[in-house]
């Protein structure tokens, strides 16, 4: 045995000792500790609860299947979910630190709701920088991202001087503050070799793309009504199901009209981009209203993969590697817009402004971060992991 | 920037007036809107709603898994799951604006829920005409569907003088009508070309098959309890399960005794055949007897693979792409028949042949509109959309 | 016709008859079967029902996600979801037979889920011997395990005079039970065969087993939440996942200073042992204690996959065809470990001995009846159903 192991089995012994205390700590103050965590339930209390259980568990579905929507690259397809996997982990936790022992919340279904959300949002945003950072650096940025997302979180409620924002869906929340504070750590990092390298993608690659953007679209009503009381679920998968429906039509009609093929790479993401923008105005609009917000919103995430993203990318200097721009910071522009018109306040717009700003800094300092202690890596193609293969000598018939 | 591109965005701009006229006038009939056009819940009312909220995220689920399971066939394999996302937009937003402004109908979960089996009706029709029509067709095959629904639905629940059909979980609603509504479009069209464009398959996409069909299979019972009270969900779980169960079995049975060996794209279709005809006699039968349904069900559909398709195609001259009438049109013929046998009455089979008849005509009818406005195509082979590609140079390895 | 398929139609005109009386038989005593089979439901007890049925589903989702854990190996590919398909079909009839017609079970969802955890004990415990038995012989597995699977499930809540174990969410009735009854089987085969025989795989193969782990990890709550009254589901939430984070972090840990690299079908499996781990102290612990469980588990369970597999297979003589014992084995083990400390009761403990001990003599049982209705057999690459496939002549670009 390698001195290695041996420091190996020595931290595992620690850690026994540890988790010995803890285990007795936590229990004498014990399962008691779950009575005092917990908040009571009763009647439409318990009932919520017990909803809010299958939306948990929906939203950790959509959050992998985030690795599965950006695995088309070649060689970076299993890292891929490794970033995702790692980045989720560290923020979940850290994020629920924060709330138990910074804001004294209770353990609920609904904590863990707002947690994986903060999650799903760091492995929205490391969409932006993929390949450009060593795999145990997306620990590092899942760790600073909890605490940029409990303030977004925290200021998103407050009153500036210009209203509340109105946000029940996460435009601005989640998809604002995953593309921008993205784009902050990519311009922190400023990695120019990025650009240089191919995107090579296999045919079965991009069908799980496919499968994980269609399974996105149909879970997304449980991500944008998950923290709604009993009353707004079902008004809130009307219009989410409405503006999904008006994107998979308007993006397929954008594609068609600017290129004469399909890209499956721009239509996938493109179909999204109705659900993202009816974040924001989810409950202040009826069915049609959604529909034509999809319409829109689809239409301009595809004009924007095709036209926008390689100005926009040459302009900013980094590489935004999933286009998560032209979805989630388009599509959370949209829906804080949407939202002003159809509730005649600006208290929405305003507050996205200040998102932007926020996470765009806060992106760029944890961005430095990284650089930092990232030491020397070999541009986009570096895995950074090498994965263990056990390949047929031979090529695949 | 080309013209092209400027009408995009003048399109853009128009539809961006219509947004903000709707928006300001369903937020002036307003928020009050959602309360008008609303269920009001309470009780058991609204558990009912709010577990119907997971069976309809089921159904999209179900809906996406379907493009999945017909996603095999090397060159086609993307345009399928555009196919199914187009058709499935289009007759879901028909549908629901019949029901809303022709059948006054309130918009709650389970307007949302026939919607979508709606439209899952339809996405397993056009598997059977699958690549003998334009990309952009499946939006025309989609919206004329969504009336033909509505009329089956609406004709599905009137006593014509025989008593009125037991159909709780769509044996006939859904299977038979997608079967006979794709052969009658299949019969409009005629394309003998499709007869002679061989199918290759991939390993790893017909994977996607088996992953489709056993995440279907498990699903079903959200599927058809998805409309019931409360009170019969649980043995509609019961049945449905025996019934699944069987045709497992079953089906593998008949494939190792026929042909020596599984064809997958026979096993992974037959296995859900206990599902579909146990559709009808959902509640009617118990658990034992739903496993005999299923064990039928399974060997019948099997064997319709193996021996009947061929002669069936030729005799008709039209090719049944996906073999959905082996599946869904033999399910749904058992399916009545056992509630026939179950209850004692044979009305759930007169409205069958009631179905039969105006789904095969009517698809005829929207057929022919297919093959008129459709102009050249290239038999079956045609993807009719390219999709882009960026593979690199070298086969893989 | 050929006389194989005659006997075909008349097994099935034999079945229809037995169907018709069945049917009948089970309409008279009749839709009152349902009245009298399932138990009645009101309130609280309503609403724990039906939050049931989505866990069963649930359940359903993760036995067929484990075929694609499984999946991986090249030669192998459809046999594992056939053989996962065929071995839960025939222990969860079996299984809901004994319910039924020896302990007098009524029928409702709680009884649906156990009969499927059942199945998905079975299923995990054939990745022991893949690959070493004839397909119809799963169905012999599934069959036998079903009994021993009901007799270890009653001598669990027995007290035998040590105290009652506790293990709400299955580390020793799920996890040990299938390791050990795997292995029992795969010691009663003895196929040394197996262990000359290289496991290949394919880059999309491997791609699969992230996505089912993933997937799994997902839905871990509500696997061990599944037969818990209301108020203890969230808090069974809660550690399940803090258990599951922990072991995403350390898994990877461990790989990386190991070995340098991250092997997939290590990693992917390690990851899964904090929820495996935190199936008894599910209730007994805290959040931060079940986040440390989760990092010993994963930590642990990696550290097995690397270091102890090659040394237990050799020892005992068969191989692990896909190491079930380094996840579910070593992360039960924990779990009963676990447990007595935080509980401070070693009767966890003295039942995971019993169900050690039982399911090992009654897997060799099986294995044995296995190894002589088995016949001739070559090795493990044999695939014993072949499978029909259709791909194109040349190599895939």
């Amino acid at each position: 045995m390698e001195k290695k192991q041996i420091m190996i089995l020595a931290a595992l012994v620690v850690m026994l000792a540890i988790i010995v205390y803890l285990l007795y700590g936590e229990t004498q103050a014990g399962v008691v500790a779950n009575g005092d965590l917990l908040t009571p339930m009763a009647g439409d209390g318990l009932l919520l609860e017990e909803l809010q259980f299958g939306k948990n568990l929906d939203i950790w579905f959509m959050l992998m299947l985030v690795a599965f929507l950006m695995i088309f690259i070649k060689k970076y397809e299993w890292g891929v979910a490794l970033a995702v996997l790692l980045s989720a982990a560290a923020s979940f936790v850290v994020y629920l630190g924060i709330q138990q022992f910074y804001f004294d919340e209770a353990w609920n279904q609904a904590l863990l709701i707002r947690a994986v959300i903060c999650s799903i949002t760091v492995v929205i945003a490391i969409g932006v920088f993929l390949g450009t950072v060593r795999m145990w650096q997306y620990l590092l940025v899942g760790v600073g991202f909890a605490f940029v997302y409990a303030l977004v979180e925290w200021l998103l409620v407050q009153d500036l001087g210009f209203g509340t924002a109105t946000d029940p869906g996460g435009s601005i929340l989640v998809h604002m503050c995953a593309a921008y504070f993205g784009l902050g750590v990519a311009l922190g990092i400023r990695e120019k070799r990025a650009f240089d390298e191919p995107m090579y993608t296999t045919t079965h690659s991009v069908t799980f793309v496919w499968l994980a953007s269609m399974l996105l679209w149909m879970l997304w009503p449980s991500f944008v009504t998950s923290l709604q009381p009993l009353e707004n679920i079902t008004w809130g998968t009307i219009t989410c199901y409405m503006a999904g429906i008006g994107s998979v039509i308007s993006a397929y009609a954008v594609c068609m009209l600017c290129q004469g093929k399909v890209n499956p790479l721009t239509y996938t993401y493109a179909m999204l981009c109705g659900p993202v923008a009816i974040g924001a105005p989810l409950l202040s609009v009826g069915p049609w209203g959604a529909l034509l917000i999809g319409v829109i919103a689809g239409a301009v995430s595809a004009l924007c993969f095709i036209y926008l993203q390689p100005w926009f990318c040459s302009k900013i200097g980094v590489l935004d590697v999933m286009g998560v721009h032209n979805l989630h910071g388009v599509g959370g522009w949209m829906g804080a817009i949407f939202v002003c018109i159809a509730v005649g306040s600006i208290a929405s717009l305003g507050m996205a402004v200040i998102v932007f700003a926020l996470t765009l800094i806060t992106g760029a300092i944890i961005g430095v971060i990284v650089k930092l202690t990232r030491g020397d890596i070999d541009g986009f193609a570096t895995d950074d992991v090498d994965f263990i293969k056990n390949e047929e000598p031979v090529a695949e018939a």
